[in-house]
């Protein structure tokens, strides 16, 4: 269907008043439809926003407009220069979107005051493309992920394109960079397209962009050689760049359907994706040259081109020729409403881009098909006496979430996201339900790899997450799997994913979508084999700051609980929950139903593990524990019991209570976390005085910062990573770090509220533990046989032989 | 000159010794050398290593080392497969450096069985490329970095060339496909060059990589297209493979020193640099085929393709004869001795890559000339009455150390890095020194943007922070300016940075470096006019638990304490310093000299702000303060200040004593930080019981984190940064995080140890503010006129018409 004259009148107009209404939010609180001359009291008293960016947005969107009411299609779409919040809140306000969500910002002149004043006003909007935005799955603000946000929205969404829109400010950044990969991953039968138009409008805040730089051939063969085809639409006469723009996104869409309707009826080849390269002017339309300076085209329309309105009348009359160069009153009608010819170009319902329930991926959202854990459990006939790679169970469960969770055309509602790690992770029992997704060609030896795979592998975890991100936020259920360290490579992320569930929550339109669940694994403890680069457990320290309405902490000891914890965390709605745990075998401490029960807790007592009860009827002894052990994480669990089975063993007298923690976040003050512990449950698991040896995953001081606050604060005792590593022994690390079960032992001893009998002797046993440790290792360099495979139980027998009973 | 057929053979036979020695290093304990038949007890009890990238990077170097002699140049390794460690400590043993570091490692046989020995095992050395490895700046660990550490280690190193070894998983990260961007930046007349080799081996840990497998025509146009003029070498045959890489390194060379010396001599056009994509496949001359799998070639070599060694007699065998394929018994001596043919192929003293001063940059620092402060220091006639912008006069400072350590060349030995946002940060001065460095072409409304200029600006934290991070272990000064949220995007490099730090101090032989300082700016605080996800004080949370000899936090409250904190940091060695203020114009309080006894002590009472001097006289009032107000950071201070103010003057007699703290980890019991304030210092600043109303730059638990061990923690209440923000105004940002003077105000009325007369009408007189403040932003869209100007002494006159006197 031919782009006829009049159609392109009609988009110019529509776009004029896209243009117009971004200006007036920028300056104006008054006289928004300019009915009359503008006086200085009209301007904002802070003028804040960014023009340069917006024309260029705006005009994207008129032209997605048409072609989506041509096409009867689904489009979503993703700003990247996300500074030009009010050109998309402009173009949402002209369809109608924000009306019907923000009923106070009306279709008529009243509406267009509330939406001016509203914009970058306290109580109002932010200034960027954000979480109120309609139409919006993406933060404009920390430059980067607008394409792998992108492709996730397309992942197992058939029916959809994703417009992108990149700037070339963004295109320097390491994701954004990256994220150009996604021709290898993207499956034309099952997903979704993306469709990226790369903005050069030459500039960024300060100065020009390597892209917009960049001959065109030169760009052209960057992209061409990642696997697009683009084609380069050019210009600043609006008449001859809406004719390219509209027939450059008229074509790649026929491309991007025919490819599809190629791979879905069997015969499809690699796809080279169309790609548009877009050069228009910064801030296009607006004043060419302020104070005798040019500034259309330049970084100088980066933000606020006229910034002395209030004060200079030659800016003020420069501001108000400007405005009224889109006439805005032949746009707007008497009531200030859109007439009627514009806002007919606007699709209808849920086919605008505002309203599109990809965007509100909570409407689309259907359950995850989580099967009974009764059959991924392990058997713990008792509690630390035989070992079972934690993760293994968990990718049992995975693989058959991936089996129920599939649609008829090999799509589905959940996908793992992990850098080449999944089965270095434990987590290779997915690989019986489907495969690694690979677009590129494949080999004999290949495993586990073809093109219909949905396991995400790449080896960037700014591509995994922010592809499951975007996954999320359109609806889709996900797991992101990370050595732990490596985490912290895309932390930015994570805090911004926070950010952004903390806003949806407070806007009621916004429905739940599924949590966004981290496993950090390969742990710092048992990164033995790698060196101190893979030892690091900081992400717990990033995310403790962050919205307690979202954050949560879990560090699960063993296989069932870690099986009880998934299944809450893969149910649960609008979190970031954070799962730490190692991959390697580690003791199995409690059945399932106990795991349950331990993590609807958050934190127990393990009666079985101090002497609380075996020195109940000791009259010498008092009622409350001489010393409490408590840890979170599976190595510091497996040394606190080792610790206390030392304890039980020679000073079977001192009453020792052991607790585990499994939701960190436990330990804060109830009025700082929802999950925190009531001060009266915190007294039950920590007593009031007593002085407790805490063996903690991470970073000891995040303890002590959970704690402020709670009674006694200062007797917690932690023993945690404290930053010393190398390539060694499992137990070396917990020995260098001292944390190992002879360091928990002495500081008991040392902070026990009694002394008993045979203390001495077993500080003694300790410390020559530690120092025949060391010779150990370096001799044969590997631990010492008592430790490397210690279970409950273990020390009995051992020490027996070597003490006075 | 051209490639002999005899120097080819002798090439090959250095390489079957690197490759000897990387397999000894993975599997052997004992009979090192393998004199006799392999027995299980040789075999070491962890198998540790990686072995599939390693005989590509030994190929490479053994190239390099012929390339060196030949032309008798400079070149820096970077291994951005680190994982290669044993090939690299290889090659470094056979040129002779690795003894001359680490003389127990001697060349001889017992040198030969220590070097196996110590290979990742406790007490040894790590697995990876990392600090001990000679020749290293860049620990193989966490991938993305390498070339953005070799380009940092070129720029301003104009007779060096820097061989980047890239893995094609690597490149699959966000950062590295950034750095791609380098032509951009790189000047031939005053840098050196960086020479990418592309290693393609097809695959990562667990299956194939997208260059891998993508076509040559591909690689080569996504690398064209970014400013590379790349050249494939490919192949599975040693002779070709070696005299094609032999050719295209000679080539390489030739063609970066025309265009060297044409820039040099000033008829320089754009240089295309060379780059060289280099296929050959993964684990090469090991073992083909193990239990009957296809192993060399694929992702199954990536670590140690024979497991089962020591229980398994046919991987034990197989393994025999892969040592034995190199031939060990002609190429080490009867002692154990690299034979003189092959040991005369390394290059000579320090041209050896091991021993090449650029990769141990303290070697080559010269101190940085910073000029007297005095010249930028700002006249403050009383404390808090005058506004200045507090980074511009860092920008001035910084201007003139540009144009103090200057080179004739044009060059020189301090760079500014920042994402195009210095002149947003207020640093714009240091344009009157230099320009921005730009290689692509210029227009004529360009600003401070030449190939010459210096000042490093890249939409990318990564590529600013990893291009100073190699500028830095190369032997440069620097420093690194981000907005402070997003200086989380590299966070990890920090982190990794800090590690490298922590462990080089261990080790004499590298020679200390300038410390990394990292500018956080446009902080949480005063990002009013963006938006949420700006505002994000985390780095501060991610730097204190890292070691404590390397990480420095600090916080200057005005100009001139940033004067002396700078000049101290930019002095300072081998520290990680993170320098926390914001840019706009904030009140200034300390003269210079004052600054300088401020930032020594690290905290100190501000007596002019308190009450104890006025009220020391009084009978009624105590000796110690009633309340302590204290803060940490600009907008803290001023609103502490503010406090300090109203409680003057509403209620006279309260004792108050205020507090500023400027190195934050001076709050740190001193037996876990080195900056930490000793206990009886602590006490004459907080008294050992007054509680403290503490405002935070950031969030508010870390401080909690920090003052663990010290006396009476809990009476410190922080009011910091509690993830609440939008596009508001400045004031609105402390009041909806409730840090605002009113708050302050309130909770010091609600914890001082007495209640003075006239607390409730203060009281009520706060709450009254803060209820107008919200509905005043909401009508005006702008702060209260009260707080927006306010300066200290400026509450008394304002109070005073409201209240009864």
């Amino acid at each position: 269907m031919p782009y006829e004259d009049h159609d392109l009148e009609l988009d110019l107009r529509w776009w004029a008043a896209a243009n117009y209404l971004t200006v007036a939010q920028i300056y104006l609180q008054d006289n928004t439809l300019l009915r009359e001359p503008l006086r200085p009291e009209h301007i904002k008293p802070r003028l804040l926003g960014h023009w340069g960016t917006s024309p260029g947005l705006s005009m994207i969107y008129t032209i997605l407009n048409r072609h989506i009411r041509r096409t009867d299609t689904d489009w979503l779409y993703v700003t990247g220069p996300g500074h030009g919040g009010p050109a998309l809140v402009a173009s949402t306000y002209l369809e109608g979107t924000y009306s019907e969500i923000y009923p106070t910002v009306a279709r008529d002149a009243e509406g267009v005051r509330v939406l001016c004043r509203q914009f970058s006003s306290p109580g109002g909007i932010p200034s960027h493309v954000s979480v109120p935005t309609p139409g919006s799955i993406h933060e404009g603000g920390e430059l980067g992920y607008a394409l792998v946000h992108a492709a996730g929205a397309a992942f197992d969404r058939p029916d959809l394109t994703v417009a992108c829109v990149i700037g070339d400010g963004e295109a320097e950044t390491g994701p954004l960079s990256a994220s150009w990969k996604l021709p290898a991953f993207l499956n034309p039968r099952r997903d979704g397209a993306v469709l990226p138009i790369l903005h050069l409008n030459d500039a960024k805040i300060a100065g020009p962009t390597v892209l917009g730089r960049t001959s065109d051939e030169d760009v052209a063969h960057y992209l061409s050689g990642q696997g697009w085809a683009p084609v380069v639409v050019e210009g600043d006469d609006p008449h001859r760049v809406f004719r390219n723009l509209e027939r450059a996104v008229r074509e790649a869409h026929e491309t991007i359907r025919e490819a599809q309707h190629a791979a879905r009826s069997g015969s499809g080849e690699r796809v080279r994706w169309p790609a548009i390269v877009l050069r228009t002017p910064k801030g296009w339309t607006g004043p060419h040259e302020v104070d005798g300076v040019l500034v259309e085209g330049t970084n100088r329309a980066h933000q606020v081109p006229l910034s002395g309105v209030r004060d200079n009348p030659e800016h003020l009359r420069l501001l108000q020729d400007w405005l009224a160069s889109y006439r805005p009153e032949t746009l707007f009608d008497e009531n200030g409403t859109l007439v009627d010819e514009l806002a007919a170009l606007a699709p209808s319902g849920d086919k605008r881009m505002g309203s599109t329930p990809y965007a509100n991926g909570g409407r689309l959202l259907t359950p995850l098909t989580v099967p009974p854990l009764d059959a991924y459990a392990l058997d713990v006939p008792a509690p630390g006496t035989t070992f079972h790679g934690t993760t293994k169970v968990l990718g049992e469960l995975l693989r058959d979430i991936y089996s129920r969770n599939t649609t008829k055309d090999g799509g589905g509602s959940f996908r793992l996201f992990c850098p080449d790690e999944t089965a270095s992770n434990r987590l290779d029992a997915v690989f019986d339900a489907t495969d690694r997704c690979w677009q590129l060609p494949t080999t004999e030896w290949d495993t586990a790899l073809s093109p219909d795979g949905r396991v995400m592998e790449v080896l960037s975890e700014h591509l995994c997450q922010g592809w499951l991100e975007g996954y999320l936020l359109a609806g889709g259920h996900g797991l992101f799997a990370s050595y732990e360290a490596f985490a912290m490579v895309s932390v930015s992320m994570m805090i911004q994913h926070v950010k952004w569930l903390q806003h949806a929550r407070d806007l009621r339109w916004r429905e739940p979508v599924a949590s966004l669940n981290i496993l950090l694994t390969s742990t710092c403890w048992r990164n033995d084999h790698n060196g101190f680069s893979h030892q690091g457990p900081g992400m717990i320290d990033a995310a403790i700051p962050l919205s307690s309405e979202v954050v949560r902490v879990w560090l699960p000891p063993d296989a069932n609980t870690l099986l009880s914890i998934s299944d809450h965390c893969l149910r649960s709605r609008d979190h970031v929950n954070l799962i730490v745990v190692d991959k390697q075998e580690h003791l199995q401490y409690l059945t399932l139903e106990e795991a349950h029960e331990h993590c609807a807790r958050g934190a127990s007592i393990w009666e079985w593990a101090g002497t609380e009860a075996t020195t109940a009827d000791r009259p010498e002894v008092p009622d409350s524990p001489d010393i409490v052990l408590a840890s979170a994480g599976d190595v510091p669990t497996q040394e606190v019991l080792a610790a206390a089975e030392l304890l039980r063993e020679w000073v079977p007298y001192l009453r020792v209570r052991v607790v585990n923690v499994v939701d960190l976040l436990a330990l804060m003050p109830v009025r700082d976390h929802p999950h925190g512990l009531s001060e009266v449950a915190f007294i039950e698991l920590f007593t009031a005085d007593t002085d407790v040896i805490f063996a903690f995953h991470g970073y000891s001081r995040a303890v002590h910062e959970l704690l402020h606050g709670r009674t006694g604060a200062a007797r917690f005792h932690v023993h945690g990573f404290s930053e010393q590593g190398t390539t060694t022994t499992p137990f070396d690390m917990v020995v260098v770090n001292e944390m190992s079960r002879y360091h928990l032992v002495l500081d008991a001893l040392r902070r026990s509220r009694r002394v008993p009998e045979r203390s001495t002797d077993l500080a003694d046993y300790c410390r020559t533990q530690l120092e025949r440790h060391r010779s150990y290792v370096v001799e044969h360099l590997e631990d010492m046989p008592e430790v490397k495979d210690w279970t409950w139980g273990s020390t009995t027998s051992k020490c027996a032989g070597r003490t006075p009973a």
